[in-house]
C-alpha cells in the first residue's frame, strides 16, 4: 500500500481523486489538502464520500510532512503552483501527477505565452512526460513526474493521433469543434458565466479561433507524437448545459480514398492494447457512456462525396480527462495494473 | 384582418404558431387543427395558451370549409403531407406556407432521394419559394406558396450566405457543427432517443458526414444563392440536453487575409435590411439570446494562423428555425410588416 | 403614454420589466438604470433585447432627473433601498412600483426581524398596498406605491386565499412545499450554490422549519385578508434544477366533507374576476405552462381518507412571481386595462 | 462466487445491477436477461460497461438453465411478471431478489386494489421480507425471497421510521412531500410526459392525494413496524427535470416540545447500525450528494412556533431506491458483509 496525497482536493478533479484514491486497491489516501475545509470531514466538501471517515480535509501548513512521506502527490491547486511544489516533493521521493498545466508543455515559450508567467522548474520539466498513457506509456513507467493532459487535449489527441499519426489525412484541415460541461471550468471558479441560470437551456462558443489554452497543447503534443514541423488546429470550445463530459467533433479531410470501415480497423489496431479506449464502426459515442469512468469512446465516419473523415470522441471530463487518467498514470508510475482502481463501468442515466 | 389556419397544430412549431397568430395584429387565428386534441381547448395541448379561448383544436373533417375560407394557411404536419394539401388550398385562394420539407427543393431528385416519395405537385413547387426573407425576400413579396427552410439550414444559411455570395472563402472546405436542443425532434416523436433520462446529461452528434436531411437543404440553397455550380458541406448534427435552440458553428478557410472587423462589416452591410439579424463583432452568441425571439445572433473570429475563419449563428430552433419565421415569410406575402407580430425581445434567462 | 424607468435593470426581474414595457401599448420605456452596464445597450445584458435600441443602460447619476419625470418608476434593486428612494419619487409624482420586500409588510416589527434594519419610510409604507390584484385590486387602483409580493408568497397565498377564507380549512395544518428556478435566486448573486455542477442533477430544501423570509409575508397577508388573528404555516423553499417557474403544493386539512369538484367551483368562483388565474379541475398544473406568461394555473385534489386538500399552483417566478405582476400592478394603479401588455400567451416548450 | 443473474436487465435498475454484480467481489454475474438486447453485449444497452466482455444479453428462453443454476436471480421485469417466477426459483434454490411490487404487500387485498390482479403465488409472498435492511435486516438474513422495496417507499419510511416508532409525532398528521428524478418511470416507458422537452424546465405533481401506488406500500410498512392500527399519509410525487435521484420532504406535528438536536439524537442512534443512512445535524441531504451511491442522508428542523418537524431524506433512486438496495439485501440473505461491492463513494457533481 502506497501512501498517496491530494492537493487542491476541494475541487471537482479533487473530488473525484478522493474517491478513487478511497477505493483503490493499492492506495491509502492519507492527506486530503484544502484550505476551505481544513479540519472538516470529507464529506464536507463531497457529500458522497460520507462513508470515509478518513482522512479528513487537512490545511497545507498541518499536512506538510505528511504529504512528503507520501508515495505519490497528486497537485490539483490550479496552473501555476505545481512547478513551485515539484521539487520538494521529488526530492522527498515523492512520486508526482500535476494535474495542472505546469509539466505538459516542452517548448516553455509556449507555456510562458499561453500561462503568463516563466517557467519556474524547467530542469524537472524536461523529465515529466505527458500522461497520456496511450501515446507515452512507456516513458510513464519510468516517470517521477507527469504532467497530466488537459480535458480538451486528452478527447482530441485520442480521437486524432492515429490519424495523423498514419498520415491518413491532411493536417492542415484539422478542425476541433468541442462541447464540455460546465464542470470543466473548475469548481471555485464562481461568476455569471457558470450561474445556474445563464448556462441551463443555453449553448455557447467560447475562446474561439485558436484563442483557448489548450490549442497549443494539443498542437504540440500531437506535433511532437506524430512528428510534424508544425501543426496547427482550429479548436473551439462550447459550453453545454450539462454537468460532466467532453463530446469531441474532429474534421479532417483524408488523404485517401480510404473508408470508415478502414479507418476503424486502423484505429481499433492503434489502440488494441489501451484498456480504456473503445473504438466503434457501429454506433456513435456519447457522453452519457462515459459518465464516471475512466474509458474514451471513438466513431467516426467518412463522407465520400467531401472525402472527409468526422471522428468523435467522449470521455468524462473529470475521469479520462482529469482524476482517472490521473489515477492511470500513477498506475503506470508504481507498477500497478494499469486499471486498478479504475475498473468500475459507468453509470447509465 | 386576415383569417388564419394552422394544421398540425399540436406540435412544437403549431404551438408557436397559435400563440404568436393569437397576438398577431393582421390576424385572426381562425383554425387549430389537431386530430390528437380535437374539440378541446387551446390549453389541452399547450397550457400557456389558457387565456385563447377561440377557437379550439378542430379535427380536418370538421374544418375543412372553414380552412379553405383562410387567407393564409400554416402547414405545419410532418413531411409528405403539404404536397398533396397545396392544390387544392391554393385553388381556393389561401396563401400557404408549409412548414415541412416539401416545396424546399428545386431539384426534385434531391427531394425523393432524402424524402423517399416521388413529389406529387412538382409544378406548384416550381413557383414556391425558399421561405429565408433574408436571402429571398423580394421573391416572398409575391409568392402564394412558400417552403419554410428547416432550422439547421437556417441558422446555416444565414451564416454562411455573405462569405460564399462574396467569395470569401473556399467553398469547398465548408464544415457545420450544429447543436440543437430536442424540440427539433417533434413533439409525437417520443422514443427511447428523446426519452428525458436519456437524453439529460448527455450530448452526441447522429447522422453525421452528410447523412441528416438538412445537407442538401443547405448545399442547394447556397450553391443557387451565391452561383456555385457545386457546393458540398461537412454538416453534424448534435443533440444538446435543452429544449430550444441552435447553435452552428461554421468553418471556412479564407482566400484572403481579411480582418474579423472586416469580416463583421461585409456581415453587417449585407443584413443591414435584415430586421432578424444582427451581427455582432465584440461578443459571441448563444441560444439563450434568441429565446422566444425572431433573431439570428451572428458573430465570428478569424485565426490568422490558419487562415480559417468560424462563425457561430444561433436561433431559436422553434421561432427564426419554425414558426417565428413562418409568420414573417406570411407578412411579407400579404404585405404586412415584415416584424408584425414578431416585436416581442427574448427571455433571459 | 406614461414614461416609465426601471432601476436594477440589469437583473432578472428588471430585463423581464425591460421587455415587457417595451412592448407595452401605454408605456414609453425611457430609463434603464444600472451601475453594471451603464452606456451599453440593453443588449450588452439581455442579448434577447438586441432589437431596442433606444434607451440604453444608465447609472443611477446620469438618469435623475429622466427618472423624476417618469410617470412610473420600477424599483428592482434589492432590499433596503426602495424605502429609501420612495419619498423623493413619489414627491415628484411617479407612482413607485417596489419588487422589494420594503413595502410588503404592515407590521414593521417584523421587517425589521427579518431584514435586519429599520424601516426608513414608515409612513409611506402605511399607504403602500400590497400588490396581489386578484386580492387587492380595488386598493391599488388608487395606490401611489405598491409593495411587489415576493415569488413563492404569490403561488403560495393564490393557492390558499379562498380556503382559509371561506374557512374550509383549519389553519393551523398548513404546509407549503414549494419548488423554484434558480433565477429566483438573482443575477448577481453569483455564488457556490448557484454555481451550474452544484445545481444542474440536483434537488434540495434550504431554508426550511419557518426561516425562510417569505414565510411572514405569506403569513401576514393571508391573516389580514382572511381575517385571523394568528396565522403560522410550515414552509419550505426547494432548489430545483431549472431557471424558471415556481410549483407550491400546499397541504391543509379540510373542515368538511366538500369535494375537489365543489372546491374546484369556490376556486373558480373566486377567481372569477382575476383575468390571470386559471383553476383546473381536470389536470394539475405544471410550471412549464405558466413559462413567459402571467398566468398563475391552479389545480387541487382531495383524499377522503385522511381528509386532507392537496392544492398545487404554479407560476413563473420572473413574471407572475415578479415582473409581470410589477406591470399588471401599474395597469390598476395607472387605469389602464389590467391585462395591457401581458396578453402574450406562454412559450412551450 | 455465487453466481447471479439479473431479468429485466435492459430496464435502468437492471443496467445499475450489472454495473454493481460485475464488480461485486463475491459474485459472478452470469445472466443477464433482456429480450431487446439478446444475443449483443452489454454495451449495446449500457456503454458504460462497455469493458465487461461476458456474459452478453441473453434472451429468457437461451438462457433458462443458466438462471436456474443460480445462487440468486434479480427480477428487475416489472409488476406481475415476478409472482409466477418466483417458485420455480425457489424450487430451483435460488436466492430471489425482486425490485417489482409483487413481494412487497403482506395484505394482499391491497395488492390486488392497486396493482389490478390477484396475487399469483400467495404461499410465497407470506415468507417474503420486505427488503428495508434498516428495518428488516435480521428477518433478511435468513429470507429466502425479498421484496426490494420502491423507491419512493425507500426515502419516505427511512425519514419517519425513527418518529413513528418513538412515537414522538401524530401519526395523522403526515405528509410526504416526494421529488423524483425521471429514471424513477423506467426506461423502457417512453411516452409524451418523458419527452425530453416535456420534462426539462419544469416541474409538475402527479397522482396526488393519495393515488399513487407507494401511498399503501408506505402505509403498510410503516404500521406494521410501528405498531399503528392504522396509518394513512398525505402523498404526493413530483416529477424534476433531473434523471437521478428522490428527495423527500416530510412534515408531522411533534407530540412533545423536542428539540431538533434531540431529534437528531434518537434518529443518529436508531440508525447506528446502519452503514447506509447519514442523519445530518447541521446541513440539509441534496440528492446529488447520494448519486452513485447506496446512501440515504437525513437532516431536519423543528419549527419552534408550530411544533412540526420537518424531515428531509435523499437517495439516488436507482441505488437505495432499487438496484443498490437490491444488492444490500443480496449481501444479507447469502451472508456476505452488508457492504460489499457496495463500497463506492458518489459522484460530484
Amino acid at each position: 500500500m502506497v501512501d498517496a496525497a491530494v492537493l487542491g482536493a476541494s475541487g471537482y478533479a479533487g473530488g473525484e481523486l478522493l474517491r478513487l484514491l478511497a477505493a483503490h486497491p493499492n492506495v491509502r489516501l492519507s492527506a486530503a489538502v484544502s484550505e476551505t475545509y481544513a479540519g472538516k470531514p470529507l464529506s464536507a466538501g463531497f457529500p458522497g464520500l460520507d462513508r470515509i471517515s478518513e482522512p479528513s480535509f487537512t490545511s497545507m501548513a498541518d499536512s506538510e510532512s505528511l504529504i512528503l512521506n507520501c508515495g505519490v502527490v497528486f497537485l490539483a491547486s490550479g496552473n501555476g503552483k505545481a512547478m513551485h511544489l515539484a521539487p520538494r516533493l521529488l526530492e522527498a521521493g515523492c512520486s508526482v501527477v500535476d494535474l495542472s498545466a505546469d509539466f505538459r508543455f516542452k517548448n516553455l515559450d509556449t507555456y510562458r505565452n499561453w500561462y503568463g508567467q516563466e517557467h519556474a522548474s524547467k530542469q524537472i520539466n524536461e523529465e515529466a512526460v505527458y500522461g497520456l498513457p496511450e501515446l507515452f506509456g512507456d516513458q510513464l513507467k519510468n516517470a517521477r513526474i507527469v504532467g497530466n493532459p488537459g480535458c480538451y487535449p486528452t478527447a482530441a489527441i485520442l480521437a486524432l493521433a492515429p490519424l495523423l499519426k498514419f498520415q491518413l489525412a491532411d493536417p492542415t484541415t484539422i478542425i476541433v469543434d468541442a462541447k464540455s460541461g460546465v464542470s470543466g471550468a473548475g469548481r471555485s471558479n464562481f461568476m455569471l458565466d457558470f450561474h445556474y441560470p445563464e448556462v441551463n437551456e443555453n449553448v455557447s462558443a467560447y475562446k474561439i479561433a485558436g484563442t483557448h489554452r489548450h490549442t497549443p497543447e494539443i498542437e504540440e503534443v500531437i506535433a511532437s507524437f506524430c512528428g510534424l514541423d508544425e501543426f496547427l488546429i482550429s479548436f473551439t470550445p462550447h459550453l453545454i448545459p450539462m454537468s460532466r463530459g467532453i463530446l469531441a467533433t474532429c474534421y479532417a479531410s483524408l488523404t485517401s480514398d480510404i473508408t470508415a470501415s478502414e479507418l476503424t480497423l486502423r484505429y481499433a489496431d492503434f489502440y488494441s492494447n489501451a484498456p480504456f479506449v473503445s473504438v466503434w464502426e457501429d454506433r456513435l459515442p456519447s457522453t452519457k457512456g462515459t459518465l464516471g469512468s475512466n474509458e474514451c469512446h471513438i466513431g467516426l465516419a467518412v463522407d465520400k462525396r467531401t472525402r472527409k473523415v468526422t471522428i468523435v470522441s467522449a470521455i468524462d471530463n473529470l475521469m479520462k480527462g482529469a482524476a482517472g487518467q490521473a489515477v492511470q498514470n500513477m498506475n503506470l508510475m508504481l507498477g500497478f495494473e494499469e486499471t486498478s482502481g479504475l475498473e468500475s463501468g459507468g453509470l447509465w442515466p
